[in-house]
């Protein structure tokens, strides 16, 4: 197995990033392909022991920088880290594409240079959100700002392998996100889905949810177009910073509060890790014909070596192919309802 | 002036509500007419020392339920609270309609009884949001669904106006949600929406603000469709929740963080208070001929005197008129731009 990893993607690229590749190589025994500029590769690999472990330097001269338009860049750039990654997994010499690096140019490299599954219309980023137990599958968080009811079926779908595989959840449960429990409510775009959803085969579809209660552990894979869900984790990540600052602004107000935020300090810091996102290794870009992990700007080497992981379990339980089969079956499923229908 | 208030709905309906209504009679001097059965009304003023106040009681025998269908209930229960208390504001003979119950309801109930705004295609739902320093308001968190371009449009006037009159800002900043920060990013609907927006007299727009964004006073005013707010409010809500929940899991965890958390109790309720919505009177439909404010379901006898309060705010600055006023301009305006284009 070999995983090809942005070496120069992320606000802390190359130091973090190569650090969580080493931890990862290490941890999982697999290899990582480190893509970027050769000099910063091996000045950063001369800090660690790398004895025994495969990290190969696939050279690459270019960097697409988080303040580059993507479509323009992933064109223009063809020798940037993203690009010469991306090429390495659609020639097969690598299995999955992993990068901190800018979320639109990743997409956008990963859709044309290692391209779609076949039969799927639009790859979505599915990503876990915290719930008061555990974790939800919420996808898309912002591949595809509109969309049609037929892709949020695949989303569906998708989401519904993923969940079954990755998290290990024997019998998944499907949601679509709306403005109202109630059936019948949502926009016109919600109600259309629900119709596909309700009839799709092999997912345990059960209605609409609404944003207050994704934390309540309702639902195991929420989906939505990728505006929505990119607002809806944004919320969430302003909601949960906006906390915190208040948070600490009122206990450090008074002494006597100041002292009892000492005394809380490990149950704060747990409450942080619970609603942490970086053990959870990033948003996955689904529907390409192989892997792609997006981890967050912010990645540090923890972050990074949990995405990894998360490429390396995708691969393991052979994610694409079983989507592959998953999308197949709606294929041959719908003309078969239809004449029933008749 | 006079203020219509639902006595029937609400969670805490009969009692809260009007324990609430007593208050605010007193102090802001307001008459508010007590819409709603008669005996219910009567035995719940029983207890309250009401000489000198102007609290009318309105007979109605019917209630619209929070399980009732919204469109359905308004036609069949025309002898409700809601209803009736929206016809007494169509006749002129109240002010404004206050109510906490049903939000469907009371929007069903508004938009047939009290009647579109001359101009305003679609009425909008606005509320605060918590920031880091105050609020910002959102605009639409739930009456339309599906909306077009010239809809959030409007919204922007009417945002803004609101903002002036009621939030005393004097030159609001106004955004459009979107799913990136960058002028390019966003749905088509956002995209055309924005095009309107810059175009648009009297307001100050500044292009997209991300869910994220919203928390830092980036802007005084949101605009987006009535789904996508209705998402955003519900997953603040959902995460407040969440990160409440596990903060007191973790904190009684331990004997020593308990103590803590007893020292820092103080600090923990003024973080309750500057993110709790009770004393900003809940949600306001702009776009009506008169006003209409949508109280939380959970309102106490504090929620339902603030809602009276932002009633009676919004009356003594005219805001219906200047809405009006806003409309027009936008309609007097736009042929103008049209021949100057060519």
């Amino acid at each position: 197995m070999n995983i090809a990893l942005d070496v120069m993607g992320g606000d802390h690229a190359p130091q973090e990033v190569i650090a969580g590749a080493v931890v990862a190589a290490r941890e999982y025994g697999v290899a990582v392909s480190l893509v970027g500029k050769p000099d910063v590769i091996a000045r950063e690999l001369s800090k660690h022991d790398v004895r025994g472990l495969k990290l190969p330097i696939i050279p690459a001269s270019e960097v697409i920088e988080m303040e580059d338009k993507p479509a323009t860049a992933v064109r223009t750039k063809k020798n940037s880290s993203m690009v010469v990654a991306c090429q390495l997994v659609k020639a097969g010499k690598a299995d999955a594409f992993v990068t901190a690096g800018n979320t639109g140019g990743a997409l956008a490299a990963g859709i044309l240079h290692i391209g779609r599954m076949k039969g799927i219309q639009r790859p979505a980023l599915i990503v876990p959100f915290p719930t008061q137990t555990g974790f939800c599958l919420l996808l898309d968080v912002g591949a595809n700002v509109d969309v049609k009811p037929e892709h949020l079926q695949q989303f569906g779908v998708m989401g519904s392998i993923y969940s079954k595989r990755i998290m290990g959840v024997r019998s998944p449960t499907v949601r679509i996100l709306s403005n109202g429990e109630e059936q019948g409510k949502g926009s016109q775009l919600v109600l259309e889905a629900t119709a596909l959803l309700e009839k799709t085969p092999g997912i345990t579809f059960l209605g609409n949810i609404e944003g207050r209660d994704i934390v309540n552990d309702l639902a195991d894979v929420v989906v939505t177009d990728g505006f929505t869900g990119n607002v809806l984790i944004k919320t969430a990540e302003g909601v949960g910073k906006l906390i915190r600052t208040i948070l600490v602004e009122e206990i450090t107000a008074t002494p006597i509060s100041s002292l009892g935020g000492l005394l809380a300090k490990s149950a704060l810091r747990r409450l942080a890790r619970r609603v942490d996102d970086s053990e959870y290794g990033g948003a996955v870009l689904l529907g390409l014909s192989n892997l792609l992990v997006v981890a967050h700007g912010r990645s540090n080497a923890h972050a990074i070596r949990h995405a990894i992981r998360v490429a390396k379990q995708a691969i393991d339980f052979k994610i694409v192919d079983e989507i592959q089969a998953g999308v197949q079956e709606i294929a041959d499923s719908a003309p078969v309802r239809q004449s029933q229908a008749i």
